[in-house]
């Protein structure tokens, strides 16, 4: 077929990926060609457009390496990591909510002792308790899960952005006891930018948005024969939860720290008073 | 906005994107989000699929450097680039037809003279000699206009993918005279498979598909007061005409090139017979 119209085009483009054998591919390749062709025809995309769209998606790869992921970074800043979150999450009601995993987790950050602070540089303030349990559909107790948590500094900074933080700053994973209960230690988290020095920051330039993410404690929690959960903490006093840059924020995610002026009670969590304290439980779905 | 559907969250997005103010680059990023976040919903996009496309779109653009462009590639490889070029074209009737550009194209290449050749190394064979007229939309001869050409060497390879070429074979530009007059010098073209040692090799094998592209010369003709002219020249005896990998055939673009065996023909060209002949004009359309 040589002389084509548009609608011809499409077709023949989805005609050759039919042979595709997996079934699943072939609908994801199928469904994916008729939007992006649909874009085209329905903006009438000139051949200037194109081309810069090329180089701005070719320079989204080319920012990434082991450190940074500009391209989760724009689909985050598009709404499409929340989406693919929404539509993918299916949960049970009662259970805790997911959202997005953003560019900044790393995986194999070390494991933090019952109590320990991930906090890894002198200096702490607004520090921060959280305890509670790990817990499975039933409220029954999941032994042995694994709490995964990372956060920026008090710049604002994730350790992996900013070479003055120790490796693992604000990063680590703590294992609940038998009966699902944990005990971490951070600091109270701070609202920040996403990084703009790269294409997603032209983007958000040239779109006039802010880039600010509220205050959050990103948590990932496993055990076995538990979907895993990944999620926010987010700050309840936060100026940002109503315009969150990458559309994470959910209701049931936003959490009040409680400040505590007790000179006993820091005592006896071992930091000092005044801090911030959280009880909070995280319950898992059962995995199918 | 907190506690959203999968409705409003594409709402949320566009209203957040709705500031941006070049009005043009507000339309082409809200019918892009409505288009990607409709394929996400469409196919309930899981967050493995999520982030296997993340990977596959940060592989395409690390691949890119200087002298291979995976991203064009991959547009090429969906029936984009087609698209594009059909949306954008536009180009009156009895003007030449345009194609994709491909990822193969070299800004500054070299100027070569009257009737020499673009083949830099030694034996030559299937010469082929190109002459015609660079003409306006009425006919009229078009002074010295640049007609640019490159194409694979023998082995399906154009230089810059192939260190065993020297720099700049089978690519180069030349000056049409004041009566629109060119004359070219090259080897018949060939077919040949598409890079498949990156991301869009692995997408042409998941979805069962040859990589080849029929033998074409790429050309792109410009001239002051003129719609510049990408195109190719494709040949008529090309076993996949009607499969070509990047969607880019056109009819009135295929050419038959004329097997000449007469020595003094040979002789008045330069060339050894027998050799290849192609009469063939390029009409532009005036720049508007």
């Amino acid at each position: 077929m040589r002389n084509m119209t548009e609608a011809d085009l499409t077709e023949v483009v989805l005609e050759r990926y039919a042979s595709t054998p997996d079934p699943r591919l072939r609908t994801l390749l199928h469904t994916l060609i008729r939007h992006l062709h649909a874009f085209v025809r329905e903006v009438r995309l000139t051949e200037d457009e194109w081309m810069t769209g090329i180089q701005f998606l070719t320079r989204t790869g080319q920012m990434c390496d082991d450190k940074r992921q500009e391209m989760i970074l724009l689909s985050d800043n598009l709404g499409i990591s929340a989406l693919v979150n929404m539509v993918s999450a299916g949960v049970p009601e009662g259970t805790t909510e997911s959202t997005v995993i953003g560019p900044f987790y790393v995986p194999d950050s070390p494991q933090r002792e019952w109590g320990e602070s991930v906090l890894l540089r002198e200096g702490a303030d607004r520090e921060l308790i959280i305890h509670g349990r790990v817990l499975g559909p039933q409220g029954e107790a999941v032994p042995g899960a694994s709490i995964e948590i990372w956060q920026t500094d008090a710049n604002g900074m994730y350790d992996i952005q900013d070479r003055s933080q120790p490796e693992h700053n604000l990063r680590g994973w703590y294992r609940a006891r038998k009966d699902g209960t944990f005990l971490l230690k951070t600091i109270r988290p701070t609202s920040y930018p996403i990084p703009t020095d790269g294409p997603v920051g032209e983007l958000l330039q040239l779109s006039a948005r802010h880039p600010f993410r509220p205050a959050h404690i990103h948590a990932m929690v496993s055990a076995p024969g538990y979907r895993q959960l990944t999620t926010h903490l987010f700050d309840s006093e936060d100026e940002y939860l109503d315009s969150d840059v990458v559309f994470a924020v959910k209701s049931s995610l936003i959490r009040t720290f409680e400040r505590n002026e007790s000179a006993e009670a820091a005592a006896q969590w071992g930091v000092k008073a005044p801090f911030w304290e959280l009880r909070n439980d995280f319950v898992l779905s059962r995995d199918e």
